[in-house]
């Protein structure tokens, strides 16, 4: 096996993108222009869902930052100082998050009323340079975990050129910045796992899934962190591993799916955060019925979502609506937990061969 | 280096005191008699603050339920098949979570309303026996992490006496049934250091706080699962290392900490979720003062909190009524990422090292 590799390549194009703000802005200051930075528009009128990309993206509105108007200067001089920051913990090779750029801020005099306002720069930054703040090493705070046969390669300072085996550890190994920079060196797993609950990560961990099912196996923690998506990401573009994502039965544990295949309106700038091909392989709604399971009665706010998501254009066609309309038919929801009811192993020898059968895998 | 090596041990001790419960019923039953078990009550007029075990300990109130009482009935039977299920789990090796527990009792069709009532009588049954649920194979659904120089030697199924030095993985090691079931083979650190903040432990990592410090790192993710909590306590137990603990400055923050060293009142039967000698390092009101930190305003909520502490029995005393009124007094908060306002590394390299020292570490 040999993956395309391409971590390291991504940090110098980000730094390269970096320099080439500051020195346009020089250019612009010798040249005797008021320096501007012009990016896409991220208002709601300019994103739209894009079948082809079959994520949202942006129009062609764009938006020009200039130091010429007075109410532009202040977003101006703070993006400057954002990409001078980053710059800098991509020389240190320190990571960060989105609340240390905020008080780190305060160190240099420049000022964020809150944290809202810094964390709209850094993403003002991802539009100009297209790459996720992952890349310029400011990192979410929340942390999910992997377990299964890949052997990873660390570019982290103390660890360069350091092997690890993802199954050293059966609880889990954390994704954090380590993990998110490592190559992947070698693999035997044909596909990847993602479950939504420590609990049945756990679980499938114990009843040996990454052997038996080829599989390398993702704890996503509820809603997945983004460098969650861009792990799993990295896992189905370089590896070319299908993406199999299990969730609870109800709109919540649907959208948990959706955002790791297509991403949010917010992150609509970028290309780097969604998994197209993955494939939510349940718990369906129709899986309540065919499997028998223990389930609970939908709340209002459960209907109210599902009507929202009906409408959504992520949601168009195949499987989406179809079980949409199966949870408004049954009005129920379950837990991947409720296959207890039939023995803890149940999920893993019964339901989980049949479904990655029925999905071809 | 020999720690006393416990927990395989412990895990023999509690299939006994289940057998037991069985052997006592059978004998019962016998003998002519209704089958009854009799445990310390948990009621509230029963759990009081022991200045000795320095935690919440249960008085000398007992309960009986007996066969002989027919709306006694429904919880003893429950309780008799948890202590069956769970002797089951720890024979085939298998770990499990509450949920799990309350969805498997229906393959038994054993009655639960609710998860809550299962919870119970989970608790119920660490209340007869004396051992936390960890130890009968019923562990959190949360993870937290570790990293450090720990050698530990596994005793889960297919990795027995596998060894991990737990800085293999820079991104942190998962807390969950192996770690909790391991052998601890060999460390040269002389204390641990928990830390509230995903964010602070990663910035911890990379600034190699394990080396310059000696330090075993735990990330407790806000409030610790109890599973850390255990994970914590062995380390001081077995391995004789001081622990210090790290959280935001608010009322929050120091609960966090209160929680891992003296527990919580729901634990009052049990005595191995404790920490009594680990300390609160930080962040203290006084540090927001002499450290010049970044800070908001504390809200109404927060100062409820604080008065409520302020009343707590396990709050009595030195540190904790000394910045409680500080707190009080400037009426201010905040966060262990405000030191990033000194820099990044402002954390690691003044404010670490002058704490320690204080603390006489």
């Amino acid at each position: 096996m040999s993956p395309k590799v391409k971590s390291l390549d991504r940090k110098e194009l980000v730094v390269k993108s970096l320099e080439e703000i500051g020195r346009r802005i020089c250019g612009q200051i010798e040249n005797g222009e008021f320096p501007w930075i012009e990016m896409k528009s991220r208002s709601t009128s300019n994103i739209f869902y894009s079948p082809e990309l079959r994520q949202y993206a942006l129009g062609e509105k764009t938006i020009k930052r200039s130091a010429r108007v007075v109410s532009h200067l202040r977003p101006f001089t703070q993006m400057v100082w954002t990409a001078y920051f980053v710059r800098e913990l991509i020389r240190q090779r320190k990571t960060s998050t989105l609340r240390d750029v905020y008080y780190s801020a305060q160190a240099y005099d420049i000022a964020f009323d809150d944290q809202s306002e810094s964390d709209n720069i850094i993403t003002d930054l991802e539009t100009v340079i297209g790459y996720p703040r992952e890349d310029f090493n400011v990192f979410p705070e929340e942390r999910s975990a992997v377990f299964g046969d890949l052997t990873i390669r660390y570019t982290v300072p103390g660890y360069e050129n350091r092997r690890l085996n993802l199954t050293s550890h059966p609880d889990g190994m954390m994704i954090g910045p380590a993990l998110t920079n490592a190559k992947f060196v070698k693999t035997t797993a044909d596909k990847v796992i993602v479950i939504e609950k420590g609990a049945m990560f756990t679980r499938f961990i114990e009843e040996q899934v990454y052997k038996k099912f080829n599989a390398i196996l993702i704890y996503t923690s509820g809603q997945a962190p983004r460098s969650t998506r861009y792990f799993i990401r990295r896992l189905n573009n370089e590896l070319g591993l299908p993406v199999y994502i299990f969730t609870d039965a109800d709109p919540w544990g649907m959208h948990i799916a959706m955002v790791i295949i297509s991403g949010s309106a917010n992150a609509a700038h970028l290309r780097e955060l969604t998994t197209p091909d993955a494939e939510w392989a349940g718990v369906w709604a129709s899986d309540i019925v065919n499997y028998k399971l223990p389930s609970e009665k939908l709340s209002p706010l459960d209907i109210k979502r599902l009507s929202e998501l009906s409408k959504d254009p992520r949601y168009k066609g195949g499987i989406w609506q179809r079980e949409i309309a199966n949870f408004m038919k049954i009005k129920k929801k379950c837990e991947l937990e409720a296959f207890s009811r039939y023995g803890l192993t149940h999920i893993v020898d019964k339901y989980l061969p049949e479904r990655l059968s029925e999905l071809g895998a």
